[in-house]
């Protein structure tokens, strides 16, 4: 056991504490001068009837030019699926969408504001969401349970006419095909070509299988475990499958060439790649399972707090490659680094959708990035410390809304470097004038080592 | 005419000019210090689920210490009836909420965001409220039609365990009651004997009369006026107007004692105030009508962007004190004086409810402050380019939930005004610094003149 597990620092103690004391991570502040209270007859009345009118008369998409909208996403979540605590209601979830409102600053520039909604039910969920969908550039949601948050983000991408993102789902993928296009390139294997084992087959794990497969890996070398086993079209739930998870219904017909039953080691057995997303371990992937696998296994243990093998046992049985969820690991497989980049490309271009073809482009352009700095076993995607990430993600992204003609706006590969790197630098720079000029105090136990 | 008409700026292409330039009035930043990638682990995961697991095990109420919910507040509109441009859409109405927003940060300190909505059916915007309420700590409520802005309020009021504010219906009374208390004072007459004409019977002049009332005047010496003439109970539209608008219905049935019929002149026969939220002037009253009030006329001419009568033209005809909606003229009847320190004031506190002794503890506390300064016909309202005057609305506010135990939280009147002066003075502190770093610019054609 490395040092890093001794001396853990408990962040639930210090988060509570400090979260006591500062209460509130975000806040909002005035973005226009106002040196004299007749400037409200410019931002407010008489003179917002300008504005106003403007839109009204040239159309709603007018609205992303003469407001915070073009900017402006919201962090949605219904509290039924929060981090690992499941169905805490959306109250108890509000910390971690105010988090992420912070991460979406921080690290993209975007103003993004916590919305936690009492809507358990997911038509009801759609519903609303559409109905807030006028004030906004884009959304995120968070924390909705499985299966219906395949349900609420497909048809709320159908209906909407602003990117919408589940980060649960896509986040992690995003991030996971990023490590896993490097780590083929360090092991010298094809995507099209590789067994991938997924174990656990909810958010995470659905997402990642749909978006590998679009990136060319083969849905007949996949073989993916739920609790129950091995998914495969004629597991005996297979028609309860049908009707109350279609989702993962798809899965199992389509996955598996080969029928193979059986558990997680048969899963793992002859696989180039595991994935896995599933519950917290260690002990939920045994050592003696990474024997079974091809040459060179590539492992991603990605459940929290505590990955499903810790990564030195899955080095020991002589995995070539490991990933985790964990910072203090190397290979983090973090949605932050995927995230605050898709928004601030979309919002930046005003996109009216997040396509597959987006979604790729961002994963192509994190490996890029890390395999630019070098690539190799300890490193195979880049660390969330490095702005220029963002930058290259996020015009990534961009350039492909424009290319799929879901952008709102068409700008040069130079503009666009232009503008992403003023908003990704600016919170940096608004960091350094808030704590020099008291905005932000350092409050103990808060420590700035 | 004074001089003020003839040079004045054109408002509407300076506010078309500045929005575009800006892009946004309001921006989320960081409340707490992220000095390095590590700090996420406090502020996200892991450490958040520490607050998350303390809300969900003590309580919901536990988010308003935990999360920014204590000063959060949503500024929420359909866009159905936005200033004088009528039914325009949630996203034309965006730039005023954005406006509004801005306003109640830099004057009260609140964390508002814009949030307009696609819901004009009014128990489908009801639900929509109560299904994000987990979210805020009070909602502000704007530019909703008339009648159903008024079941709207009601319904909310009701059902919400947060305080909702209508500020087309109570921001205008809560300054309208502050500045009629100030104007008898000066002339010297009871508010309880009082002869009062409404001219208009919109939501503005509804919510004035309920407020009034409730300061004490007495409905019987009350006479309305609406587009068809003066209400009373056997007005020919009477049985529509229970069906249709019970509350203007309530209005016609409690009001003028002496059974007065015909137009505007009529109700001012023999007035001691007017009190008009009607239509654009000039000429909406008369300057005869005037003559015809009793002596010492108090004249509230509140139509925007032109008074129902000039000032000058009613002091003309003998109007001793006069108000209106405007800046350049004495005695602006400004919502901006209520709804930040009102907002200020039930947040501090974490208060479930307004109430109508909060509503009218706030008007006496403006009214208050404008006596302290010196009350005299051109000054009976405080200007709103002065904190200390939200200052003391908020605490009276704050110290009336307290007292009407609708408070989450009790504070000595010390402690009270500690944290409201913070909070207060806190957004011009930002607004030196932003200025001072660049983090705001001076973009031309804004002048800091």
């Amino acid at each position: 056991m490395p040092s890093s597990e001794k001396k853990r620092v408990d962040w639930y103690k210090l988060s509570n504490e400090l979260h006591l004391k500062y209460q509130g991570k975000i806040e909002v502040v005035p973005k226009v001068p106002v040196l004299k209270l007749r400037d409200f007859a410019i931002w407010y009345t008489p003179g917002v009837a300008g504005p106003c009118k403007k839109i009204k008369e040239a159309g709603v998409d007018l609205s992303f030019e003469y407001t915070l909208r073009w900017n402006y996403a919201a962090v949605i979540s219904d509290g039924t699926r929060v981090l690992g605590l499941g169905d805490i209601g959306p109250e108890a979830g509000l910390p971690v969408m105010e988090g992420k409102a912070l991460l979406f600053k921080y690290l993209g520039g975007v103003d993004a504001i916590p919305l936690v909604i009492n809507a358990k039910d997911p038509d009801k969920f759609i519903e609303v969401v559409k109905i807030v969908e006028p004030s906004f550039g884009a959304i995120n949601l968070e924390d909705i349970a499985s299966p219906k948050c395949f349900y609420i983000l497909e048809k709320l991408n159908e209906i909407l006419d602003i990117p919408v993102w589940h980060d649960d789902q896509q986040g992690t993928a995003l991030v996971t095909l990023a490590g896993l296009l490097n780590a083929l390139k360090i092991v010298g294997k094809k995507l099209d070509q590789v067994k991938i084992a997924f174990i656990g087959a909810g958010a995470a794990n659905l997402a990642a299988i749909k978006y590998i497969r679009l990136a060319g890996a083969n849905p007949k070398n996949m073989v993916v475990v739920d609790s129950k086993g091995i998914l495969h079209p004629n597991r005996p739930d297979i028609e309860e499958l049908k009707e109350k998870n279609p989702w993962k219904y798809r899965v199992a017909i389509e996955t598996n060439g080969e029928g193979v039953t059986g558990g997680i080691p048969e899963a793992m057995k002859g696989a180039d790649v595991v994935i896995a997303a599933s519950r917290p371990g260690p002990g939920i992937i045994k050592k003696e399972w990474i024997k079974l696998m091809n040459n060179d296994p590539i492992v991603f243990a990605m459940a929290n707090p505590v990955p499903e093998i810790w990564p030195w046992e899955a080095k020991e049985a002589g995995a070539r490659i490991v990933a985790t969820g964990r910072s203090d690991f190397p290979n983090q497989i973090n949605n932050s680094l995927g995230f605050p980049a898709v928004f601030r490309g979309v919002l930046t271009v005003r996109s009216r959708k997040m396509t597959d073809s987006m979604f790729l482009a961002a994963a192509y352009a994190i490996a890029k990035y890390a395999e630019k700095k070098g690539i190799h076993e300890e490193f195979i995607v880049p660390t969330m410390d490095d702005p220029e990430m963002f930058v290259e993600e996020a015009v990534a992204v961009a350039e492909k809304a424009m290319e799929e003609g879901v952008a709102r706006r068409k700008l040069s590969r130079d503009e666009l470097y232009d503008e992403i790197r003023e908003l990704v630098y600016r919170p940096k720079k608004y960091m350094d004038v808030a704590l020099k000029n008291n905005l932000i105090e350092i409050l103990p136990p808060y420590s700035k080592e």
